[in-house]
């Protein structure tokens, strides 16, 4: 009998194909207490434990075949860096050493107290980071423990399988995917998850937090996986298998056709021409973001440069690495200034307050940099020296009001002064923008309009501020809602401002880059789209085919109405 | 020589006299292991100390004199009962038993983990009860340490006095205030704490988070007291002495004025009629709120049956309650649902999940009353019988989105029914109202007005959330701004709102009992005024004296400002 089950869906495509399950999910750590001699043979263990898994990642970077997108060679990488950093060496055989205990535990000990850290953490892009800890830790864990896992090795002509695990490791995901992987389903997991990052990066499909997975699927049967509905189907009947094998050809030949868009303009039906940005993070995504198509840079991250670290970077550190990234981009390249939070593991020697309450409602983002402006000021020479090598513009988060706006202007202003007479060569135009995140800087956007050069709006910050939640917080992430009515007004009314005031209105959270929601951004009057580079060429797709002018009429329509049923209808209406 | 020094003003007045220290403040807790046979020797040492510490309290009690705000009574109750409780009792005895530790650590152990769990929470009001468990342990870790301190006894005509101390205690404040106290400093404590409070209720100048004052001020010198700047100049010259007496003769009078209000409707110059009502918690509040001539309760608080407490109260527990002060009210009574997290300590056997990063963006309030529906039921259930002993609207908080209104209505729609079928009585007309806290419920005021019988501004909360700051974060409570174009736009489209629908809008957060801001929220609109009973009358005469409609055409113009200096100098403008 068929067997229907639902998880998240993380990763499109339809699979078909056979079970094969993951097994040895759940470590067991046992905690005892060593003689005194045995301690420096634990250490010992340890270490050989330590130096045994990196050499198991350094094998699997390795074999990461040509042409595979740099984030996912860079996932390795951090595992790489985290499992030589002093955290997880001498912290672990310090524990050992001190409580006269074995090396599991002491490696479990410090996993919570590293764990402890990440989950503070406000960003929960970031937040996810703890994942690689765990990851990290339990390969070393499992070789203390001898019980590891094994990925069978390639085998030419297998049949493509649908793996079943508990979670999934990046390399483990990389093994499988040089193997005929056809999908991966997990029983933990969210859509923010790195293993719902890397399957979408590789195409393959995938469905996170499906939990029980292992014990309600069994070894060998076919199963029809929906990566985009997040449905799985054992055991299907010959309709059921028909349908998805017909839908599965569609999808197909839809992705052909995507491919041939590369070259051509994002233009609609009615001739208005859209600005398609990406979003990146890594010099390696530069690339992919040229090859899919995009125009420029609508969002490139720089926090990474101040994580994983001890110090801050310095100010030719950071020129460095933004210069190398600025060159590789021919279009403009929009930098967000540093969005870290207090909370956060920036080592600037600060003395550390108390943890706030509620890290989201505190001392981040340009509010720290205005508190600690050395560290804002690093960053800030950085980027106008960097400016000398493309088209640098700098985007300011988290401003919610004037004033801090007009504070940063100010410091980057006097930077580039202290710049020009060292002798640096500074682009003349260097527009610095606001990120529209916060409800206050969406509803005081005419005000804030008349004072940046562009504006770029933060869905994922602005919706959760807006209706008050936690998206990262189970509890109450029911309630994210991109299409509340409160949401639209306010894309609405900073999009209104923008055009008022003359200056662009880009969008770079995930709204811009998820076709649900591109006719609705069009009626809105967004102009400029910026997201990940592998969303580009779908997004290019439905411009190409709207007709831009009709989408606003609608849109205004549906923004005077009263009940959010009517409104959803109408919303529904857009795809028509 | 003059010393001008700075704190936070939270009790206006201004008061000129010596200075008075009070010494003891920090206790230097020392721990140490006891040799078995001394265990229970110390258990009786501690019950000793917890006993005369709450000999010493019932003392204080019964020296409250007549006529004292009923609030100040109720703050030496709840201490009293926190003495008695479990958690302050046998819990740390069984940390003496347990731990082989003297009575002074394992009480502050036990104080430190109670402490965490008040720091959880979200409602910066909620989050002051931390102080009270401070101030219970400190009374009985003085009595163990052998360091209590003395307030001087009451002397027949003794010269008045400014009391500087570390903190303060409810027991201390009202010791001192049937002495001849004049102003009270502190070092620690903010606006919202219990020393702020409490001399707001007994009109007694005071002045908090004046950091070192102990050390800055010499004891028995004269200095001179702002409460509502928050200055204290020490030493002053004859012309600072002169100016400061005219301005408290003058002060003097205002309050003199003010009292002749009482039986005065608050009818403007222009004659509109604005209803003035009161926040209340305790049913003592009742009573002052109509001495002071409140028309009715726009917000009863009903956490604190659910505080302090095993268990959950029963249905019977709070129709009782509730009849109580229902009864004590001639006017309407605004009563709010349950408004607390899922971090309180609501004992509700509910399986703990983990702590929340972000609470106040968590589940709370009528959140977690929709997620369990039973705990709901309870409260509505009895709210509705209580209906039938007055005029009960029913409040629901942090509603975001319509779905969560219409839910909360069929439950209380679905608990009338039952009521009526068991044969309770139910008043006719319980009107429903949303509180309008969360920026997507200001935003969308349109479609939940016309689901609604009233609105009811949280202006607390709604400024928290559209600035995307906690206040009771001290890094960032600086950008706390109540004038923020964006709260004012907020604030004006729900009465805007409202007005279209034809439900009366009120305001019982911060803002409306707040003289600075009176007529700015006259001229936005604003007809019903809930607040603190102790300020209805001074926001009386305000309204008394204003010409509303003129208030409108200018703040109509400070709305369109897109310069927000020009915005404070027209809102300063209103006061011409």
């Amino acid at each position: 009998m068929s067997l229907w089950l639902s998880g998240i869906g993380v990763s499109r495509g339809i699979a078909i194909a056979r079970v094969q399950k993951m097994h040895g999910g759940d470590l067991e750590v046992p905690e005892y207490t060593l003689p005194e001699v045995e301690i420096e043979q634990e250490v010992s263990r340890f270490y050989g434990a330590q130096r045994k898994a990196r050499d198991q990642l350094r094998a699997v970077r390795q074999q990461i075949p040509g042409g595979t997108p740099g984030e996912i060679a860079a996932f390795i990488d951090t595992h790489l860096l985290m499992m030589e950093d002093r955290s997880l060496t001498e912290a672990v055989v310090a524990l050992i050493r001190e409580h006269s205990i074995n090396a599991e535990a002491a490696l479990r000990r410090q996993r919570d107290a590293l764990v402890a850290v990440f989950e503070q953490m406000d960003d929960p892009y970031l937040r996810t980071r703890k994942d690689d800890v765990d990851h990290v830790v339990a390969r070393i864990q499992r070789i203390l423990l001898k019980s590891e896992r094994q990925i069978a090795p390639k085998t030419e002509g297998a049949e493509p399988f649908i793996m079943v695990s508990d979670d999934i490791t990046p390399a483990d995901i990389i093994l499988l995917s040089q193997q005929n992987v056809a999908a991966f389903i997990t029983e933990y997991g969210g859509p923010l998850s790195h293993t719902a990052i890397l399957a979408r990066s590789l195409g393959i499909p995938a469905i996170v937090g499906l939990r029980d997975a292992r014990k309600l699927l069994r070894e060998n049967e076919t199963v029809i996986v929906d990566g985009e509905a997040g449905h799985v189907l054992a055991d299907p009947d010959a309709k059921a298998l028909d349908f998805y094998l017909r839908k599965q050809e569609h999808q197909a030949q839809y992705r052909r056709d995507l491919v041939k868009l590369k070259g051509k303009a994002a233009i609609s039906q009615d001739g208005i021409k859209i600005h398609l940005l990406a979003n990146i993070e890594l010099l390696e995504d530069a690339a992919e973001a040229v090859a899919n198509g995009a125009e420029g840079i609508g969002l490139y991250r720089t926090e990474f440069l101040y994580m994983n670290r001890k110090g801050l970077p310095s100010e030719e550190e950071q020129y460095e690495a933004y210069s190398r990234i600025v060159a590789a981009v021919q279009g403009p390249i929009t930098i967000r200034t540093l969005d870290l939070g207090a909370d956060k593991q920036v080592d600037s020697g600060r003395s550390n307050g108390p943890t706030p309450n509620n890290p989201a409602l505190g001392l981040r983002a340009i509010r720290l940099c205005l508190k600690e402006p050395e560290l804002f000021r690093v960053q800030v020479r950085a980027l106008l020296r960097a400016s000398a090598h493309g088209k640098v513009q700098i985007m300011l988060p988290m401003i919610s009001n004037l004033q801090e706006l007009r504070q940063s202007q100010q410091i980057i202003e006097s930077s580039r002064e202290e710049l020009r007479n060292e002798g640096y060569k500074v682009a003349d135009e260097v527009p610095i923008g606001t990120m529209i995140e916060v409800p206050a800087a969406a509803i005081a956007a005419p005000m804030l309009a008349r004072h940046s050069r562009f504006f770029s709006i933060g869905t994922n910050d602005l919706i959760q501020y807006t209706l008050a939640i936690d998206r990262v917080d189970d509890e109450v992430n029911y309630l994210y809602d991109p299409l509340h009515p409160a949401v639209l007004r306010l894309i609405h009314m900073t999009i209104e401002a923008g055009i008022q005031a003359g200056i662009p209105v880009a969008m770079c959270g995930e709204m811009a880059g998820d076709p649900r929601y591109t006719r609705l951004l069009l009626g809105l009057g967004l102009t400029e789209f910026s997201m990940h580079p592998a969303n580009v060429l779908e997004i290019k797709r439905i411009i190409i085919e709207s007709n831009i002018g009709e989408l606003k009429r609608k849109v205004k329509q549906l923004l005077t109405s009263l009940d959010p049923v009517e409104m959803r209808d109408l919303i529904d209406g857009l795809d028509a």
